[in-house]
C-alpha cells in the first residue's frame, strides 16, 4: 500500500487520462470512507456525498461546464487565451463517474465548537474530507478531477439539493491510463511551481 | 513508512497529548513540504506557513483563546455548557510551536482558472494543503490541534499577515505522547460519529 508521502507525491488533478473502467463498489466504499474519516470543527461531518454514474446527467453537466469553459475563454487577454485553449478542465463523462461533495451548515444544530469565531471552519471541514478522498484514490490507483467551472445554483438545482446545503465539488473519479509525472497546468504553461522556502515564514508573515 | 489509509486512521486532532519536544527542522520541512504539494485552483499555491516558536507569541495567543473559550462557553445552554468544560482546545503553548496557515487571495492576479465561476476555491487549496499536512505530520508521529477559537484581526496583527493575506488556522504542531483512538470529542460526548451510508447518495441528494 503506498505510503502517504508517496501518495502526495503521485497525485494529480486527472483530466485527459481517464479510461471509463468502472470502479469496484468496495474501491469506492473504501475512497469515501477514508474521505468520512476526516477531521471537522466540532465533530460535525457536514460532508455528504452524491455519486454520480446516470449518463444522462453526466451529459447534461458536462455541456454546462462547455458553456462556462467558453465564458471564461472569453473573458482571457490573449496571451493568457492562447495558454488556456489547449488545457483540458474536465473528464466528466469519461470518467464515468462524479462524487459531489456538498456541506450542510446547519447540521449539529446551533453551538459549533470551534465555528462560532471563524465560520468558515464548517466548510473547511468538508474540503479536508476531498483531500483524504484525493489521497485514498491515488493509493487505490484511481485518478480525481476537481470541476470547478460551473454555477453552483445549477448543479444545486441538477442534483436535488436542498437548502442550506451546498456542493463545493465536483469530482471525476475514475481509473487512468497513467498519472502525469508533472502538473497539467505547469506542463501546458499556464503557471509554475512556488519553491517551498518562498512559502515559510518564521515567527511573523 | 505509514500507509494512506493507516495515516487517515491515525491522524487525530490533537490537545492534550503534546510532549513539547522540539521538531527536527527536517521533520518539519518534509511536512511542510506535503502541504506545498496540495492542488490548487490554477495552480496558484495561495498558502504561506508561518511558523511560530517565539514563546512570548505563543503565550499571548494562548490567552486570546482562553477568553474566546470563556465567550463560548457562556454562550451554551447548560447542558452543552457541562460537556464543553472538560474538553481541552488547545496546546499552544505545549506544542511549542505553532504553524499558521494562511491564504492570499492575490496570488496569481487577476484570471484564476478555476475561480471565475466559485470564487471559494482559491480558499478551499489552502484547506487541502492542511489535511496533506496533516497526513504527513502523522506519518511523522507529529501531532496537530487546529485551533479557531480565535478573532481573525487579533491574529493578523499578532503576526504582521499584510492584506489581503488572511490566516485560514493556527496548528499546533508536536510531538505527542499518543494518538488518541477515539477523537476527543466524541471521548466527552460532544457528538459522536455518522454512518458512513448515511453519507452516501446515489445521482441525487
Amino acid at each position: 500500500m503506498l505510503s502517504v508521502y508517496e501518495a502526495i507525491r503521485r497525485r494529480r488533478d486527472v483530466r485527459a487520462e481517464f479510461t471509463g473502467e468502472p470502479v469496484p463498489e468496495e474501491v469506492l466504499n473504501r475512497i469515501l470512507g477514508a474521505a468520512h474519516s476526516a477531521p471537522s470543527v466540532g465533530n460535525t461531518q457536514p460532508w455528504d456525498f452524491v455519486v454520480v454514474r446516470r449518463p444522462e446527467t453526466l451529459d447534461v453537466f458536462a455541456e454546462h461546464v462547455a458553456d462556462a469553459r467558453r465564458r471564461f475563454a472569453e473573458s482571457l487577454p490573449d496571451d493568457r487565451r492562447t495558454t488556456f485553449d489547449p488545457i483540458k478542465i474536465e473528464g466528466i463523462r469519461e470518467s464515468g463517474m462524479g462524487v459531489v461533495v456538498t456541506y450542510d451548515r446547519s447540521r449539529g444544530g446551533e453551538h459549533i465548537l470551534g465555528r462560532h469565531t471563524v465560520d468558515d471552519t464548517g466548510l473547511f471541514s468538508a474540503v479536508l474530507a476531498i483531500q483524504n478522498l484525493w489521497l485514498a484514490a491515488a493509493a487505490e490507483n484511481i485518478g480525481v478531477g476537481w470541476v470547478s467551472f460551473y454555477d453552483e445554483p445549477y448543479l444545486t438545482e441538477l442534483l436535488g439539493i436542498p437548502g442550506p446545503v451546498r456542493p463545493i465539488a465536483w469530482l471525476c473519479v475514475g481509473h487512468v491510463a497513467e498519472f502525469q509525472q508533472v502538473p497539467d497546468l505547469e506542463r501546458f504553461g499556464w503557471r509554475g511551481r512556488r519553491p517551498l522556502a518562498d512559502a515559510i515564514h518564521l515567527d511573523e508573515f
